[in-house]
């Protein structure tokens, strides 16, 4: 397997909603919502979908969890918050405390720090509208690199 | 908020189990599970964590739910295959089915798939050994760019 990923796709309750979330609140551009004409017969998703193009051709997309399951061919289970975290990274310990007050403004639960962890960064996680969880994340190791 | 992911974190229930499927089973490289040394008092999460460097800087990384739990500040959720997925591209129809057989011979499910779908891809699930989902994707389209 080739080590690389081309897409995260979060599922979702409200597609509006964390749009809304990711490209107003925190300001990632996006077209918006697309391929609202799409409509699988065979599995019942629905194309609408919203994407991000991120640095390095990486694509954070928002979906419904009821087409994910659907496309995915699965139920549809409880939501969870601690089956993944998303790691972002700044360039210093203010960044984190800013972009952890600018989510919160933007309707994210605020949960772990932000602190000093042993493993030598400062960080603090969110919870997005539908419970994914970030962890904004200073690593003095990083410093010069660039946010990465 | 810059438009950057540096690592992809999966809550994982046995990190040794998880990281030869992905290792073992799918090829990816990895320095094994590191940070066994790191303990953090305030939250009682441990430091143990199996990382893959993936193209374009990206971090996969393994951590189990629990220690995900303490280190974000929330209580451990009941698993679930919705809340994400993960898009892997491939340059043909036949990697697809090959990637997909691959992972189902290393322990995963095949769920949705593979097949054409409305919106213009070549696609199937498989779900790892903790039910995170992986959509492996031919893209017509990125023909020519390689493995995105």
């Amino acid at each position: 397997m080739h080590p690389s990923i081309l897409v995260v796709t979060l599922g979702v309750a409200d597609l509006e909603r964390a749009l809304a979330f990711y490209r107003d609140g925190l300001g990632l551009a996006s077209s918006g919502i697309i391929a609202t004409d799409l409509h699988d017969e065979l599995s019942g998703a629905a194309g609408a979908i919203a994407m991000f193009k991120l640095d390095g051709g990486l694509i954070l997309s928002l979906y419904p969890r009821t087409d994910l399951a659907k496309d995915a061919g699965i139920a549809v289970d409880e939501t969870s918050r601690t089956e993944f975290s998303l790691g972002h990274s700044v360039e210093s310990r203010e960044e984190v405390d800013a972009l952890l007050a600018r989510a919160r403004a933007a309707g994210a639960r605020l949960t772990g720090g932000p602190r000093d962890r042993p493993w030598g960064i400062y960080s603090g996680y969110f919870e997005d509208p539908d419970g994914h969880l970030w962890e904004v994340i200073w690593n003095p190791e990083l410093a010069g690199d660039g946010a990465a």
